[in-house]
């Protein structure tokens, strides 16, 4: 049977070439970059050269990337480190409705210690409010967090004026590209962003590295305390396998961007244009435009969205229902509720996260063995037979 | 010319079992343990499977196992986790004077969040002062952490006895056994203990992953807000080549560790019998019995210890002057200093870290290369210079 992973947001294999670049470094080069001798300065460089690389995809100076363990990380340490860090007075933090986990739950950390947290809505296509945006920012505010794109839905957020917005207050803004960084042109000084996550997995890179990226001069606590690695931000014995293989992929990113991007958003729009055609009652979630090359996602109706993972996994097909870091929680999705999908419709959400080795037959063996997966679900889903009684 | 690396308490090259082991899970096996299709599923199953293995080395139950990217990590979400999850009204924490700079560090950044820390004194050898340790624990001790061996020096700590003296108490005990696990035999359960951060690269596993392994029932708040990976209780993708690479290098510690601690002391035992033999003013630092397998650390006086390191680099010797952690701070250790060593003499001190790949030779090459190194630099010392004339 043909094997068709569609779930890049959750995992990715990595390409040879990032692999080749790690695998020295499990071995020959397993020296630690603390080390005052040739193994230490072997790996000192590596780390160094990597930091260039992985600053060089988001136009940022290496010596403003602190290495984490992956994206959760680099989102609590801005966070947390940010807002700990701030020497204004306030207490407000304001975030966007569709973050990622890591920077919610990070700030409802906070406000459990006494910050005061504003949520502010979107719109039906996830994009953030801007009006309520600018009525919520104020001189009390120690941190803005509105992520780059979502991953759960694609939709790429208007980074550089809500930026421009939080200059004007000289509040400092820190965005999630995790899902963004390595698939859509990024220029951390062109956005006007004071810091950023970004995580090597999310860019055909390993698991196991992240990066925050923190402009100069904007105070920062760690969250790992120890030893002096990272500038002393982020204590702990540098990932050097990781970190090496995150430079690689980044590398790969900056390089093959245009090409990967025409490739990815081309099996996003077959997609998005052909399964309408075959499925009644499915619609698109997210912006239309505005959005991730390799996102496609769905509400499909009258269905238990788990069921669809389930039965496609049958036919060896590989989606997710939303974000891994939650499907395991089988709680309804906060992006799609803020985008104001009823939680009824959301259980039937589902995400096609194409990658590099996908392909177009990938996209045709969808079309053939997923609408009759839905008819079937359907025929067993009360909400489908109320739906089918009341049009009579 | 030959290489002798003998800095494994910085980094350590890893067993071939243990690269093959961690390979598949770098393409064929990529998935996310949280995905719900059969990707998902093999990494989920290695997963749980990796953590019975950790869990199997130090006598705990799996899912007591947290995964973390390192043992700094894993000594932070301790330390800071478990004082904020205290049900306990008191404010003080207690450490020995010995710790490793994350508990040290963490236990810091709670001082200045209000908290009280109370440092217990260690004896010359390193071990901790049992009297003065029954004087500090109190009712109001929300957390004691004290290190099961001391990594600079080598010194194993009467960690049973400090477990019954909290216990009486009801105080949550920590222990960072980083240094130990792997080489000394460990039994969460025979020692009392609540909570033992345990790391990777220190057993010869790969950098990237750590665990802390916290006792059924003792609360514990995240540091890394996120996902319900980890039961909720450390957020982010789980770094599964890490994480498999660990779990077969625990494994391979438990099955011989009784031929590498054979091997590793036989080492340990005979450079430091033959190399105050051959040098003078050279004396052991930490406990001359009660001291972990790998660990020859010594004080040479009437030196600067830079130097030192770097002239055996230029013998092809790797060394370090303690721990990688701060060895680019060039600041005094401060657990020599806790065993009352005076900064002049601890600016002498060299750490001798044996691995399995360590045979007589390479301490036959130490002992015929590094006494010629060491009068060089007295040459050119004013303080050897200062001793000389005293003695006349």
């Amino acid at each position: 049977m043909r094997e068709v992973y569609l779930d890049h947001y959750a995992a990715s294999p990595i390409p040879e070439e990032v692999r080749e670049a790690m695998l020295p470094f499990l071995d020959v080069h397993f020296g630690n970059p603390s080390s005052l001798h040739s193994w230490g300065d072997d790996a000192r460089m590596a780390l160094e050269e990597s930091r260039a690389k992985v600053a060089d995809l988001i136009g940022a100076n290496p010596e403003e990337i602190i290495f984490t363990s992956n994206g959760t990380e680099a989102n609590n340490l801005a966070i947390k480190g940010m807002v700990a860090g701030s020497r204004r007075k306030g207490k407000r933090i304001v975030i966007s409705a569709i973050e990622h986990f890591s920077v919610m739950n990070a700030a409802m950390s906070l406000e459990k210690k006494g910050y005061e947290l504003v949520t502010v809505p979107v719109d039906e296509y996830g994009l953030v409010d801007l009006d309520e945006l600018k009525g919520v920012l104020d001189d009390e505010t120690v941190l803005l967090s509105v992520m780059t794109a979502n991953g759960e839905i694609g939709s790429i957020e208007p980074i550089s004026e809500i930026a421009a917005m939080a200059a004007e207050r000289g509040i400092p803004f820190h965005t999630d590209a995790v899902a963004a960084a390595g698939h859509i042109a990024i220029d951390v000084a062109a956005l006007g962003v004071q810091a950023m996550s970004i995580a090597s997995d999310e860019m055909y890179g390993p698991k196991g590295a992240g990066a925050l990226w923190i402009k100069k001069g904007v105070r920062l606590m760690p969250l790992l305390d120890g030893g002096v690695q990272e500038g002393g931000r982020r204590g702990g014995t540098e990932n050097m396998p990781a970190i090496v293989g995150m430079s690689a992929a980044a590398q790969l990113a900056k390089e093959r961007m245009p090409e990967r991007s025409q490739h990815l958003s081309g099996l996003r729009d077959a997609l998005i244009a052909k399964l309408p055609q075959r499925l009644e009652h499915i619609y698109l979630t997210g912006h239309p435009k505005e959005r991730l090359p390799w996102n496609a996602s769905f509400v499909v109706e009258f269905i238990e969205g788990e069921g669809m993972l389930l039965f496609l996994d049958g036919q060896s097909v590989a989606v997710s229902s939303g974000s891994a870091c939650t499907s395991r929680a089988l709680k309804g999705s906060h992006v799609l509720s803020a985008c104001g999908i009823a939680a009824e419709k959301a259980q039937g959400s589902i995400l096609f996260s194409f990658g590099p080795e996908n392909n177009l037959e990938d996209v045709e063996y969808v079309l053939d063995v997923f609408p009759p997966i839905v008819e079937r679900l359907r025929q067993m889903s009360p909400l489908y037979a109320k739906f089918i009684k009341e049009r009579g």
